[in-house]
């Protein structure tokens, strides 16, 4: 239960995080933060987190992250369920914080929140195809740092700031293709409060990275060191 | 007597490189930091004194921080009060010596200097309510960030980057809503120099805060591993 | 083949990460990450594979770096090209991705990929000599601290966390000079995307890094403490 | 004499690297780092040479942190001429590379260099009294920050990231003052090449490092813990 509680808090924080800095401060004349200032806070929700509450489940607040570590030996599969519902249940928890802050501006529009999207709904209006590409590979290199940087061989009291400073690099590079998920509880927070096209076309953002955990759990079988 | 001196020393350093770099960087013509710069700077306090006087005085320089350790259980009431006086001179120390280098430039009007505030005086024009939500809550999660980062289960020699770059997200998140307190001496410090409406807001940016690290306290019992 | 199959993925990662930020992400109106941000990406994708696979195959994701520990005595001659052919076709891997990303967008124009150049391709449309002097002493730099931060004396688990910031360094001083190679796999991959001036240039971004860290590894020599 | 050559490959770093991503790079059009991507630039070359060169000369790389050890009890009086000498040097070397790359753009114009400079010379044109405020209080600092992190009782293997970012800090609070020192071997060696009023007010940069640095190793020996 502890456990559950932790991945509740730390996927609520990810989700304030990452989409508040968007929603808040990314756009804010003159001195707003960009897409640099956006991607440092995504990651640093997941480093914070890694080691506040690494010690208590793991911190993975991340469906696709719980999937990979199961495939790579390193999560059990009863624990899946209730982490996945935890993840998304905190998740629309923070979105639902960012909602009644925002909503205090004066004409606040809530427009796409910080859903993720494709096609006409990419920042940059990229295909479906490169954001399928783009959330699968990214995924994947997202459980490639996780499993690598956590395996006993590694010096892995730096796996909160490797993991974290990933997601970092992560959304450096993908924000203009889908805004970046590589998380469906995440996109999925935010869905739910933009509604139409965000819920439309919130499948890839969970097929893609699940894909891509899966695929990544299944590759660092091979790269791992013997034990 | 040396813990009381380290924690004005830190808070002097806290209030003069983060509300410093806000004041002088931030909006310089073209090259300016903006706001990542500005919450760059805010978590650099905080790391840099937590590797200098964390092992003096366990570096707080925040009364909100001090309250909710000692909810948590982190933290001897004795020391509170004296604590608290320490970070508030501190503070004010810091932002004189700010004062003075700003008025150095010709037409230098102090303005709002970088105190807190809501509806008209938040950055954004954000409400006294989301100005409430966002103080409680950025202050709960860096509570949470601190006690569960300086647990003894935890990878506890990097609680200083944690706990600084926590505080430079909580800053990417937060500064549009209220130029970002969690920290009533930092507030206080600023609000002595701008005066007029920055004293009279100052009591959100005392109460708030408290509230949000006596929350965490309470929570982080419950979510805290057996020692 | 472990080892291999990392120095692939981990160049795959760099190229990706790197130069996909800079395709993707740098000019984006309004909110672009700019050159602070393919400077981070860079130093990222090297800091996320030092502890992802540093312990599978040193990471080193680069021909130059391999060529430079070999010189300064801590690599073994017979991995080197195996471990320059791994990077070199991780490199193109990456860059592929990266095109296919990118031409998902309506309108893409390759232009010169995120390839390095000189005098008219400079970014800053600096001349040959600068660029020769740049690439020789940014790589020497950046062997400097991969021999010294990896050395036994050293506090060697944060080498990932001072080569890979190393690398950010060297971006946010030489982009508009060279585009920033220090990379020979990196050059290739995008020159033979890009075609035309990037293949005819691509001599100098293989010839001043090699030149640089052997310079390096024969300094260090010389520099290093006794065991 | 290893140690000197340390220290002069180091300095050598902080110019070309510090100075270097000013001159270079911070105002390039539209996609330049500004004062964000020189102080980080700036904090690099102190974080990465503290891990590649620590254990050789203790990496001090400044006159006035070579002498605020010294008063710290934590420099030995014999290295003290050598180290700043190697150090000026070294400085002077970052600066004829930096010279030599930059000259190779058509058009270049040396102006200030990036000297330091108050008064009209100052970025944001502050007085004298602002200038000398900001470099005693900031080196000040800055050697609280050495000593502090560096102390047995510390988590001293985090020096060089609380030192290195502490600088980064420094420069995103007073590069609009003095556009920062802290550092009289990085002042003379930007004056040199930059002449006139810059070696004019070069001595404000020697005075103010050193005399804060003075006052931190006085004040550090009351605030350290007993080892």
């Amino acid at each position: 239960m502890k456990k559950l509680i932790a991945e509740f808090i730390g996927t609520l924080w990810l989700v304030l995080g990452g989409c508040g800095s968007a929603v808040l401060a990314a756009g804010f004349p003159e001195l707003g933060i960009g897409f640099v200032g956006v991607s440092i806070a995504f990651g640093l929700t997941v480093l914070t987190m890694a080691y506040a509450i690494g010690h208590v489940s793991g911190c993975h607040l991340n469906p696709a992250v719980s999937i990979g570590l199961l495939v790579g030996g390193r999560f059990d599969k009863k624990d899946l369920l209730p982490y996945i519902i935890a993840q998304v249940l905190g998740g629309i928890a923070g979105a639902g914080i960012l909602y009644v802050i925002a909503t205090g501006k004066a004409g606040f529009d809530i427009g796409g929140f910080a859903a993720n999207g494709y096609a006409e709904h990419s920042p940059g209006e990229y295909s479906m195809l490169s954001a399928l590409v783009t959330e699968i590979v990214m995924t994947f290199m997202f459980l490639i740092i996780i499993l690598g940087a956590t395996h006993s061989n590694a010096s892995n009291k730096f796996a909160g700031v490797a993991i974290g400073l990933g997601l970092t690099l992560i959304h450096l590079i993908s924000i203009p293709v889908t805004n970046t998920s590589v998380n469906p509880a995440r996109s999925t927070s935010q869905a739910i409060f933009a509604g139409g096209w965000a819920i439309e076309q919130l499948w890839l953002f969970w097929v893609a990275p699940i894909v891509g955990a899966i695929l990544a759990g299944i590759v660092y079988k091979i790269l791992a060191p013997e034990k």
